[in-house]
């Protein structure tokens, strides 16, 4: 089959042809050089239709329901004429191979509505790998006319900085335990949240989740007020009877108008741009140091030097880089 | 004045000559490169007379009562023949000249105690700077047979991060206030305290200390388990009446024993010499990159036209690296 051109695949994603959509994220998942220049000019050709959408990032620990808890909000959303995508970040994956999270067939209803597109996470990849290819993901989507982007990812470690630093507004899902609702989510990924959602709020589980809606709310308390100026909301929802849900839609909607007044909304964005520039730069300046065959060499004699306590870490580090240099010019 | 050479330097400092001591720091302070191959040989000739002391960070907010605390415990210390070293980061004298911490004064007592040796944070410095410096302090300090290094900081920033990977033990110093007692402090600082102590316990303030030590070992209860296997502690002091003074070092002595006997304490160590040396090497290279004057033309236009959505920042990052690759060969 021959390939349309990026100057038509640009077409037909702002046109909103999700087939043309799909076509273009393998490209840019692709790690094949020859399409770098292509993916690139995709990307660049869709940017001025993108940055018009709300972007959501949803974390939470397995088991809190957080596909149902998607497919039930995202048809709430697509009822109103709304289009969302779903997309995830799943680091696991590249280890699993068999995705936790890229699994349509959890979002069978999402999946099948016209108005939603759900891609899982490219697999075999590194986080940094992962989270680029969802970044410009995201600008293909919003290119194709989608409003409502949710980043989904799992609630255990590195990958909710990284979904953090391309979404506007931060959605933790948590469940009712046994008194330490905290327990076992890293602070950070609490201080990061704009909203704590108590999902399977539904019979005999009401009471529990009411309690635990007191505790978390007493426990935000103890955080920092946050720089964009809004205080996070913690509130119940059930899946099962659609219950909260729409209060969950208010939340967000509510946050974007005070932040978009505010002006946190934009710098916010741009923030995200400047540091994803540099964090790129960062990155591949570390790998084409660190991959560097005589590099690598040197490095297990020097480590091994610092910890038999022969060289301080810093006289080491200066002898590397001089290494370095001498090995480039 | 003729200045020592290397080999008499270290020399002096292994029989314990502060006045040599406090010549090498100097001599490492110094940002004069001809300074920079006699401060190394320094510094690896007092490796191996290094590394048996207890390194102990201490932060807390300005007002908490930092250098009355370290006076008492220091004092504490030198009574039983010990040997008490304080050095201090604080980033914050770089901006003010005025360093809020450097100030031998502040502690009289054990500035003046010959088992005590007190050392303000080099000033006009970075925090990448001070921190480096710190560290190799700690090694001449060691091999000068100052067996408790004590290192304090303000408890503002990205300070205690630095402290924190070069000590052995992390102490928060704390304040008893109108309830809210984890309010401006970041939720990271607490996560790295292996013990909060809570100053000003004396006279009527003792009530209101014993409510907080409650309160805060509750809020402790919901962070997460440490690699190292030590539960954090609280406990309450006073610098005036020396309550429970004895207690901290218990509690310190305690920690080393344990950590010891797990193995974590010498593999936090080797940690944090592998933390510096890549911290030192990739902090090199980015200052070569974003203070290169050619890349800081391209990239003053490239953020601009990245904030215009004319280009990714992934796209953007791209033409940077190729742009310094071409500088370099």
């Amino acid at each position: 089959m021959v390939q349309p051109e990026a100057e038509e695949l640009i077409a037909q994603i702002i046109a909103g042809d999700t087939t043309a959509l799909s076509r273009a994220i393998t490209l840019i998942e692709s790690n094949n050089p020859n399409h770098f220049a292509k993916a690139n000019t995709v990307i660049n050709g869709c940017l001025p239709h993108a940055n018009s959408s709300i972007r959501i990032g949803i974390t939470g620990v397995p088991g809190v329901g957080k596909s149902s808890f998607i497919e039930v909000f995202g048809k709430h959303l697509t009822h109103q004429g709304k289009k969302v995508a779903v997309l995830t970040i799943d680091p696991s994956s590249a280890v699993s191979h068999g995705s936790i999270l890229g699994d349509k067939t959890r979002m069978e209803k999402l999946s099948k509505d016209p108005n939603a597109y759900v891609r899982p996470s490219a697999s075999g990849e590194t986080l940094g790998g992962v989270a680029r290819k969802t970044r410009e993901t995201i600008t293909l989507c919003e290119a194709a006319g989608f409003d409502t982007i949710i980043i989904e990812t799992v609630g255990v470690g590195q990958s909710e900085i990284a979904v953090h630093s391309m979404v506007d507004f931060f959605l933790l899902l948590q469940i009712t335990g046994a008194g330490d609702e905290l327990q076992g989510i890293k602070r950070g990924i609490i201080e990061m949240a704009d909203a704590i959602v108590i999902t399977k709020s539904d019979g005999d589980n009401i009471p529990k989740t009411t309690l635990t809606k007191t505790e978390l709310s007493r426990a935000l308390h103890y955080f920092p007020p946050k720089k964009s100026g809004w205080i996070p909301t913690v509130t119940t929802c059930s899946s099962k009877t659609q219950e909260g849900i729409p209060e969950v839609e208010k939340i967000i909607l509510n946050y974007v108008e005070t932040t978009k007044n505010n002006g946190y909304f934009n710098r916010k964005r741009a923030e995200q741009n400047d540091y994803w520039l540099t964090e790129t730069i960062n990155d591949q300046l570390k790998q084409d140091f660190f991959n560097h065959p005589q590099i690598q060499n040197v490095l297990k004699e020097t480590k091994k030097a610092v910890q038999n306590n022969e060289t301080s870490p810093f006289a080491a580090a200066q002898l590397l880089l001089e290494t370095y240099k001498n090995l480039r010019t």
